[in-house]
């Protein structure tokens, strides 16, 4: 439920929605699948489904940044040249992609029979990170079925840290994994919401920020040195009705959010954010040609790009306060960042 | 008026506009200002009004795709990230692009008292081909008033060939220049229009291909071989409701019908493409942060691409069909392609 | 072998190499594995190593254009990011991409035991067309040990038309599939190859070009009209020393080679162009930061792109050429250009 | 000369060049025309000469990065193609970037006879930011002979701060302008040098970060509010031999500088980054065809990230340390940051 009251510290100036998590976006569902046997599989899926109806019938507008391309994440050609996500979002370990990837073109084939005949093919949108320190990725432990059970298991509320994709990542040089956090947005006398779940897996322990304190430098004092390795990605959920460029415009403000917890882009760093929108809805099929729908003036944008940064930098930093120190491949012990405030 | 009826080639299948110009799209004008001495100044500026109204505060929607980016175009950085055409498009020789922008500068500045106050800049938009083969170009010869005089000089109908900004330049070994077409296209019961203007400046003679002939490799053989060098811009304007994604997809097709007429993208070529449409207005300002728009169902853009790939395709045909032999700099002689067929 | 003495038509004026395959590149290996049942099964999978050795730590230069991304081509990410291949170039069908991906990892880290570990992980390049007309795509009859077989059979000789990836395909009402050309160019004294491989499954009986003769047109009168629809995968391998951005260069002239045939790029397409050098390798680590590479100056790259349209347009009408009639899913029956010439 | 002894912060980990300048990049220079009439002219020109040599005949190799591309910036097209810079780079206010241009079109053709004539065109490189609030910039008081001034004056050292295109810009709701720093990195026992120069004019009072302290937040309770706006240029500047991929690379991470001193890269903000090294030099024209050239092992970018992120962030800060208190147009006072430390 995003950053306890307990925490110490408060991200940002902005107004969380009700939960402080990506599913404040009506409709917005996410799901996981953990996979931990106590020795050296720590990985596991996390879904996120756009809304409850027939994704590939009634796609949302999306699009997509890629901020470091040193990353697997499939499906972002498609999401580029058209604007569209259709299937659900899938989140895992970086060498499972394959397995999703056939785990959801089956879930979506089972739910339309069309697909491959009639409606042609379908886009399955992939995207990773290595959990390979924690995890004994080489073992491919996720099968399809783990992907269904992340699907299935898609609902309003749902865990943040070690769980699902995020079981096995690491992050700032902390225990990582999945976050979430939301924030309001008022326009023309409406309520908005620009929601944000984040797969942390990146950085090095001596630059960690939050909110502008330098906590990982004070405990870095207390403890050994790290490499900064590992990615992130980033996703962005709103009801705003923002066409392709404007979420290509937002999607490049998770940047900003990232930079902000102590990243500096690092090489090895798969970064990318992806936004959509459930407000712009697009038909795969449509017998009419000219489709009404609404875009934001861009002169009205600033809160909402305000907003998408702090809700990527708290998203990453509730992942940091969730995840408990794990104990993964190899006997390799990563900390909980909760065990140094 | 595009390609005449005495023209021996058919450029495609689809149906022109009543003009067979790009100013078939309701409320898109052309204007011409030639330079020429009969010695060595043979070059201009030719000025497109989206519409006829206050640009900057009704802007049109817009995007561009650069199939090679060997130019100097400018103003595509806010296109891209706006979306959004807010002046005249002006073409005009390549060294006279900053002369172009201090004169778009100053009208769009006469006419809204409030950019460089409260209403921010203004973004010009000005395309260029390297005329200096015909062209004394370092004498810069274009001056501010030429820019405004093509301006004022917009209207529905406009000559095409060696005039304005066609002036002096050369296309697949002929004489080049200024160059139109348009076709229409239906959907849901309504007809929309796709108009191409083109400044034609690229290619080789041996390589000219009208309608899948190959008429270079025939004229060819009777004059000398020349090399392949120079640059197309390619705008394209409809009033189809298309969003900047789209227009982006249209603007790639121009591609399309560059490479039938013979041009391999050489190296050295600025091929820039524009499109816009009248359909889907942006205000400066907007006191209500929502707008309503419209867009097409991307299952029905097939028409629309092929109608783009064959308007572009037969504009640069009616370049190169308008324009006259012209004897330039130094007393080098560009011949029309209509003395050899 | 590229196309026969015996096709009616030559396609542009340049030379190739000696196979008139993309294997005249050298190092270049090509290899299939067809699944065929004579009835509802016509689909396979082609592999193209860059280069015999261990393309994990001995990584080849590459760049794509994304000429139209209505695709599921997975691995463009990190070929942009870092501009490398690193792994063998699958083709298959768009819904195996996943089980392609698996295949390829797998097969990564049985030849690197470090990755996954110290290595870091590895990106799979799987690129696709849907053969869904002919093939019982939803049958999902592509396993793992195929990818496997396809990759050990490659090597300089191949098959071209309907096999491999290009079992299924059907390309301007034709049967389509597999087809290769290689042309090559002369710098400083030295000969350099440019070699393409297509999976061609694109645009409508009506519009074949060959070499600027309306063929489609012609056939048609005698046949039934059929819809444009399908991708095109574009492989271009070279031995020219070529940088990460002048590959995206050469990259996107394969769009030329694409639209001489008689493509105008409909919405539907997949149409992804990948170049490759065999010129600068790029090693996985290196224990010295600064590496020596070569470029081709800029200046000089007309002919190489002059060279890449020609073998792309021929690599399409070769596996036209070569493609027999095919009798796929439900009896449908897909005709061979040859029996129409 | 950089951040002075006595500023309270220091920015980050890393060790300056000598001089904490741009400049500290052996060739680069700086020069500045400060065009200030005591009312409301504030504004000017900078110039950066990449090194002394003919720009034209022997270009720098480059990249940018356009992290929001609300501005004017012109040249990028080419730079985007070709990966060089050609000429000096300009910066002045927005709308003054036609006559910078014109002018580095005649400087370049003072020095350069064949332009226009056998070696093309040139391609103006010429950044802007909006100077309207403190200079009246409807009165386009930059002459060519400015910029010619500007480029004249280059110079190892230079003056930061309210001077050159820096005159009249504003940034955190402080007085802005030119700032600089230097980093340097060692390479394989070899000691290289990053630089950068930023043009700072975005951002609102109350988000000023300095190395991670809230200094905005802590004025702010003093002093009125502000509205975010504004745009900024960064300039990199390395002798590390990187590829133009590598460039953008580098230039992508100025937007982690960038979001460190407290900006979310508003709707507003013209955010342009622009790396070039002076290592890899590209001749305008070269009889051999195969040019050598050398770059970095990605994997040993991280410490050039870094550096660039820190550099960046620097020179912000000390475009802020530098300006001094201006009253501008309209008697409009922006005080600088130094009263308030």
């Amino acid at each position: 439920m995003g950053l306890s009251n307990s925490f110490p510290y408060r991200i940002g100036h902005g107004t969380p929605g009700p939960k402080n998590l990506i599913t404040d976006v009506p409709g917005v569902t996410v799901g996981h699948r953990t996979l931990r046997d106590g020795h050296d599989v720590n990985t596991g899926v996390t879904a996120v489904l756009p809304h409850g109806g027939n994704l590939f019938c009634d796609k949302v507008m999306a699009s997509a940044c890629v901020i470091n391309g040193f990353g697997k994440t499939m499906g972002l050609v498609q999401v580029e040249e058209l604007g569209t996500i259709e299937t659900p979002i899938i989140l895992t370990n970086t060498l499972s992609i394959g397995t999703a990837a056939t785990a959801v073109i089956k879930y979506m084939m089972a739910r339309n029979p069309d697909i491959g005949g009639s409606a042609g093919t379908v886009n399955p949108l992939v995207c990773e990170c290595n959990d390979g320190s924690l995890n004994d990725i080489r073992g491919l432990h996720v099968k399809e079925e783990h992907v269904l059970e992340a699907i299935e298991a898609c609902a309003e509320t749902f865990e943040e840290g070690a769980v699902g994709a995020g079981t096995g990542m690491c992050c700032l040089g902390f225990k990582g994994g999945i976050g979430s956090a939301s924030r309001t947005v008022t326009l023309d006398g409406q309520t908005f919401t620009i929601g944000s779940l984040v797969l942390a897996n990146f950085g090095s322990r001596g630059r960690l920020m939050i909110d502008g304190h330098p906590v990982g430098r004070e405990i870095q004092e207390r403890i050994e040195r790290d490499a900064d390795k590992g990615s992130i990605i980033m996703l962005i959920a709103t009801d705003l009705p923002l066409t392709e460029r404007q979420l290509k415009r937002v999607a490049r403000r998770a940047g900003v959010g990232l930079s902000r917890t102590g990243s500096y882009i690092g090489h090895g760093s798969g970064d990318i954010a992806i936004a959509f929108t459930t407000a712009n809805r697009v038909p795969h099929s449509s017998d009419t040609a000219l489709l009404p729908m609404r875009m934001v003036s861009d002169g009205h944008l600033d809160p909402v790009f305000d907003m998408t940064a702090e809700a990527v930098e708290e998203a990453i930093i509730s992942a940091l306060a969730h995840a408990k120190t794990t104990t993964g491949k190899e006997g390799h012990i990563m900390k909980g960042l909760m065990e140094f405030l």
